[in-house]
């Protein structure tokens, strides 16, 4: 039994991190909360950030002379509290124009892009066709740069400030390497370097449902929410989480792997090789391994995994209780995953999200309901959950808000990196 | 498919919340900066904090002014570098016997509680006899009175600031009631008012382990860690976080339930009424149920849980092969719950603690390297697993670093609460 040092103890270093959630920097925090809300009074900074007026005023002029805000005449719903008397109070915005970023979702139907300003505004998207191929890293450089120039060519002549990336895998945001995707054929690719290289532009990577969770924060369901879970479903199960207003990706930057979770021991095989994952239980694959034992025999044949799910999906609703069955067991580990998510997390929010939510099983009234019932009780509402189906163009949008926020982190930051 | 608004987008309101990961005040930071340093010089804090020399020397003439900090000669190891012409470079500590609180942890075999001064020296201890019983509000009210006044009596008149109390169950840290604990007879107990009404000082709740966390964070395995886990196994199994050197509870505060995560659709019943959680298979209970099959008929009548408990391990260890099997079952069982905490936060450290862990099957070689192999291979080192085995003065230390840590952040707050 280790007991603790009886008095002051000896020093530790550096306690603050990059990979943790340490604070951004104060300029950043007051930039966010403007770009968030369209147009802020420098009163609302104060009581949103809780820090005193003389610094929100010192921050803002500061944001200011960097061309980053600008000042326009307080909107009228103010003028009647504040501005009576005197002149009317002056807001903030982002300028318009201020900056472009162009984003990027990488996916296995399209490919597609979007350049935006720093307020958010777009300025033209590009898409072209792909495939679910492993590539090397030159091929895939060089379809991404085909897709930047076409969204270039759209979006005019305004320089870009930085490229966002999101793609699925095991991405390490960090430091711009793939430990794996299904776009990659080798493992531990240097993603950004590469792309750097080609574009002659900052790059910045992460994997697609961090993108897509930036895309809730910036744009969707999580806008003003400081703290909620986004769980995709799609060719596997994906999670992302917005702790504090800021994306958090796990202490070492690779946490969230919310399909990797073990929901029976020793159980189902899944496409990473180990066995009881929950995608295994509720991804397409695990549907579809199915589906041949629940379809009438032969009818399957040739069918494409797409059309078969659909397929297995029409005849669950039109009575087959074979393939009832499969969605409804992928519904209840889906609850059980779901449940976990809110043990752990304590979420007052989660947003449901990916193009398989159109198959309703898997969100059923039953399934929420049993999300909450293998859930502690404690005495409180249950965390809600709201269902989204977005398309890869907001995916896309939220490879801009990564790019833009790693740039402004580092164009605002108080120390340089 | 709902596309974002074009443009910016209307107000949010206040994006920062208090139950969120928002980050502490600076002078706050200030402060836990040095007193986990112990001796801390300027420059020092500077580095660790990233904010400007002029801003540290402000909050820290700030923290030496109300009497937390205070300046000594810096110690000789920096002398030759920094000090060596002109007079030696100053240093900061806390104020030795700058101000007192009292940690208390309850728990089924004794009440323990400990007084320390925010520097962290102890100054008087005390315990009381315990039992699992569930109690009224009045009655565990008296207990604590009395185990405080015990603990003052030998501490010195010096005067507390503040009482942190940890217990096990469903502790609503921010409103100070506990929604369930098996140390009271109703749900949703005020205890933190009824505590405050009986002792006259401001009273901080939390589950205990959250306070095991804060003891590792601030005296233990993960001081100088910015992120860590702690996973505790007890009369159940408990899970506490820290991330960006904070305490993490989950977004409304309730997180974290680790033991009650499913590990098995309809598995095994749990204490909690529900089935299939890591703790109905890993928890004292879960291995007493199966205690009887295992040990020869009749020889098991009328032990106590924790004799029996023993007794099954001492024939495990002498080579009774279904004594075995159930140690190793919850081994597995175990691995599979910390490569679900490894997958979703990504921890460098995780420290396994608790009473328990003398049953060493729990966290024997393969145990660790089942965990390690069921998580997903990203071409990184494997989390670190500590073992540690603390006695209750250590949680009831992390109550006094709890207590401080609620205290100092009340009087540092640059804005009232």
């Amino acid at each position: 039994m280790a007991g603790p040092a009886p008095g002051p103890i000896a020093g530790c270093g550096p306690r603050l991190r990059d990979g943790g959630q340490s604070a951004s920097p104060l300029r950043q925090q007051v930039f966010e909360h403007v770009r968030a809300e369209g147009i802020a009074t420098r009163s609302g900074i104060t009581r949103a950030l809780g820090i005193s007026g003389g610094m929100v005023t010192q921050l803002t002029a500061d944001l200011i002379q960097r061309g980053l805000l600008e000042e326009i005449a307080d909107p009228p719903r103010d003028a009647g509290r504040e501005g009576a008397r005197g002149r009317p109070p002056t807001a903030l915005r982002v300028v318009p124009g201020s900056g472009r970023v162009l984003g990027i979702k990488l996916s296995e139907d399209v490919h597609t892009a979007v350049v935006t300003d720093f307020a958010g505004v777009e300025h033209g998207t590009a898409t072209r066709p792909s495939d679910h191929r492993p590539r090397e890293l030159d091929e895939l450089t060089e379809e991404v740069a085909d897709l930047v120039a076409a969204a270039r060519a759209e979006a005019g002549p305004a320089p870009l400030s930085a490229v966002g990336v999101g793609l699925a895998g095991m991405v390490d945001h960090a430091d711009g390497t793939v430990a794996w995707s299904p776009f990659l054929a080798r493992q531990g690719a240097p993603l950004k370097a590469a792309l750097e290289d080609r574009l002659g532009l900052p790059v910045h990577l992460d994997n697609d449902v961090n993108m897509l969770t930036l895309a809730e924060l910036w744009f969707g369901a999580g806008r003003c929410k400081a703290d909620f879970a986004v769980v995709t479903i799609e060719q596997g199960v994906g999670m992302g989480l917005v702790l504090g207003n800021r994306l958090y990706r796990g202490a070492r930057g690779m946490g969230l792997e919310l399909g990797h979770t073990k929901v029976q021991l020793d159980g189902a095989l899944c496409r990473c090789g180990r066995r009881g994952c929950l995608e295994a239980y509720v991804a397409d694959y695990a549907l579809l391994r199915e589906a041949a034992t629940a379809l009438a025999p032969g009818s399957t044949a040739q069918m494409a995994p797409g059309d078969l799910l659909d397929r297995l999906f029409d005849e669950a609703k039109a009575g087959n209780r074979a393939a009832a069955t499969i969605f409804r067991r992928a519904g209840r580990y889906l609850s059980l995953g779901l449940s976990n998510v809110v043990q752990l997390f304590d979420p007052e929010l989660i947003i449901l999200s990916g193009a398989r939510m159109r198959y309703d099983y898997l969100y059923a009234e039953e399934v929420l309901a049993e999300m909450t019932a293998q859930a502690l009780d404690d005495q409180r509402p249950p965390a809600r959950v709201e269902i989204h189906a977005w398309g890869d163009l907001v995916w896309a949008r939220g490879a801009t808000a990564l790019a833009l926020s790693v740039e402004t982190e580092r164009l605002l930051g108080e120390v340089a990196p």
